[in-house]
């Protein structure tokens, strides 16, 4: 029989509402529109920003902030969330999403891509160009002015400064180290050893799509993330296997971009000195007859059932290491997390 | 007589020790290399970052980052610096420099620039090209760490964070404005009145060179910024005339490229309809002879004496202004500001 206040989202394992999530996003677009206090917009500026918030911040799946809300349902066990709560926790969902945009504008130049989300990049607009990277870089301090808003009054308000920033640094930290892996024009194997991935993917994706939303929703609950250092170590868990959004069946161009992944990383562990050589000779390069040399390998190396193998390993150890949670909801919380990333796998 | 504790460089006037500065620059970075709390470099990172750093940090005037030092030697009117309140300054006069090593690594990309400080822009150098941006954002999060490292435990911690947050957030959106009143290869110069001018100045420039060092000062003297906002008017005014580097006798490239400054706007506002027809016609082109028509024009608006009118009539406002202030010691700082960059205009 559920508790008086119990939530029947929550009980029923229901998302967080997309569409009022959506309204969140609304409000604090207009807010950040009409923020006289430290900068005064002229009329082009201001619809500059605003067609920039739009193209690039609410257009993907949500799952990061939308976790916020989730994660702080499932901490309160089934009691309902507040107006205020809800309100906030979508608040710093949205600051999530707001650190993706500014982390999307800013790799796409980077990686000189042409695409994102169906969309042209935007650094790829007419008339934006460069401009994007002063566009990040906006994003980016929308983050603070938002949370300062909001959370100032708030005993965690420096705790959550200092998760943000925590979070931004590890992410460009395993970017520079992504970067400087790959120069173009350049391929040096001996790079790509196991190590220097973990750390690429650790940094790049852990932190901010993993940790950063349980954690907002800890800090919300009054918690002190010292004390949640096995949880990040879990997290880290996850993403060893799962973080790397290019495994098998989503190559994408990673063999033509010379990136290091997981595939190439086994590959070059795992191959006899031939093969080792024609990776060697053919990795990184844009000829398609090169490309499908090194998938052959992947092939004969049987990558797909090392990965398989690989992760029902980690997922096992995952679930053990959940299980041996003290904390009952941080235990959903984490066993939510991990069903909807193993789903998405499938 | 001196008092007791007078610090005898103060006394004489003399400025903060640009060696000894410098030393805390050598251990700063040591410890950013050595900070291995949140991100685990490896010998490549290590070494790609110190180099990095070398080559953006420390190579300016670092007039910014000894203003913090300078500022509170005269806010403590003659008592001398004790040894940790001088390195704790100059941290904060490093954290400045950092800031503007972040923006102008980022700007030099978005402007197309070719060398700065004597030698070839970052971006530029051999193997950076775009990695340069990620340089930039891990430029602008050292800020955090350092300021975290050294100053959590301070009361004025969260003002700080709020300060280096705003500046860099008035920075970033006065880049903004120019930005987009200057899209490259269109010139519309409708857009080039006094008012966005003014605002481009003043956010571009104001808050960290001017406003920044003082206000690290103040705060590390335990002083509420809030109560210091005719400061920060004071300050707005003196960039009003002095922010811009691009005045008469270093107008650079400015007219080529179609920036809005001080000098197009004078001139728009001026000129008859024939001139304001030739101006519109010339601004902006890469041929020779379309800059010459529109020095041309400025020397016949005889734009020299206009400006040294204003700056005339701006100095001797600003220092009526300054001695309005009660606050004796804060009248030096300001006094001692306008002193160098009014002479630096000479």
């Amino acid at each position: 029989m559920m508790a008086p206040n119990a939530d029947p989202d929550v009980a029923k394992g229901a998302p967080a509402n997309r569409a009022e999530f959506l309204e969140v996003y609304q409000k604090l677009k207009s807010q950040l529109l009409e923020d006289t206090e430290a900068f005064t917009y002229t009329d082009d500026s201001r619809r500059w920003v605003a067609r920039m918030l739009d193209y690039n911040v609410p257009g993907g799946k949500l799952n990061r902030g939308l976790s916020v809300v989730d994660s702080l349902k499932h901490l309160k066990n089934g009691v309902e969330l507040s107006e205020e709560e809800k309100f906030l926790a979508s608040v710093l969902g949205w600051c999530i999403e707001w650190l993706q945009a500014y982390f999307l504008v800013l790799d796409d130049i980077m990686d000189s891509s042409i695409t994102r989300r169906g969309q042209p990049c935007w650094y790829r607009v007419p008339q934006v160009g460069f401009i994007a990277i002063n566009d990040g870089i906006l994003l980016r301090n929308h983050i603070f002015r938002m949370l300062r808003w909001y959370f100032r009054s708030k005993a965690y308000y420096l705790e959550l400064n200092d998760l943000f920033n925590e979070v931004e640094f590890q992410t460009s930290a395993g970017q520079m180290l992504g970067l400087i892996t790959t120069p173009a024009g350049e391929v040096d194997l001996s790079k790509y050893v196991i190590s220097t991935y973990i750390k690429i993917v650790q940094c790049k994706t852990a932190y901010y799509s993993v940790y950063l939303p349980v954690a907002c929703a800890l800090l919300m609950m009054g918690k002190n993330l010292e004390n949640y250092k096995p949880t990040q170590d879990i997290l880290d868990d996850y993403l060893d296997c799962y973080g790397d959004p290019h495994f098998i069946g989503k190559i994408g161009t990673d063999i033509e971009d010379s990136k290091c992944s997981w595939l190439i990383v086994q590959a070059l562990k795992r191959a006899n000195s031939d093969r080792r050589q024609c990776l060697l000779d053919n990795y990184g390069k844009a000829d398609p007859t090169c490309v499908s040399k090194v998938k052959t390998i992947y092939n004969e190396l049987a990558l797909q059932s090392v990965f398989s193998e690989y992760e029902k390993e980690v997922y096992d150890k995952l679930v053990a290491e959940i299980e041996n949670q003290e904390d009952h909801a941080l235990q959903t919380v984490l066993k939510a997390f991990l069903g909807k990333i193993h789903k998405r796998q499938k």
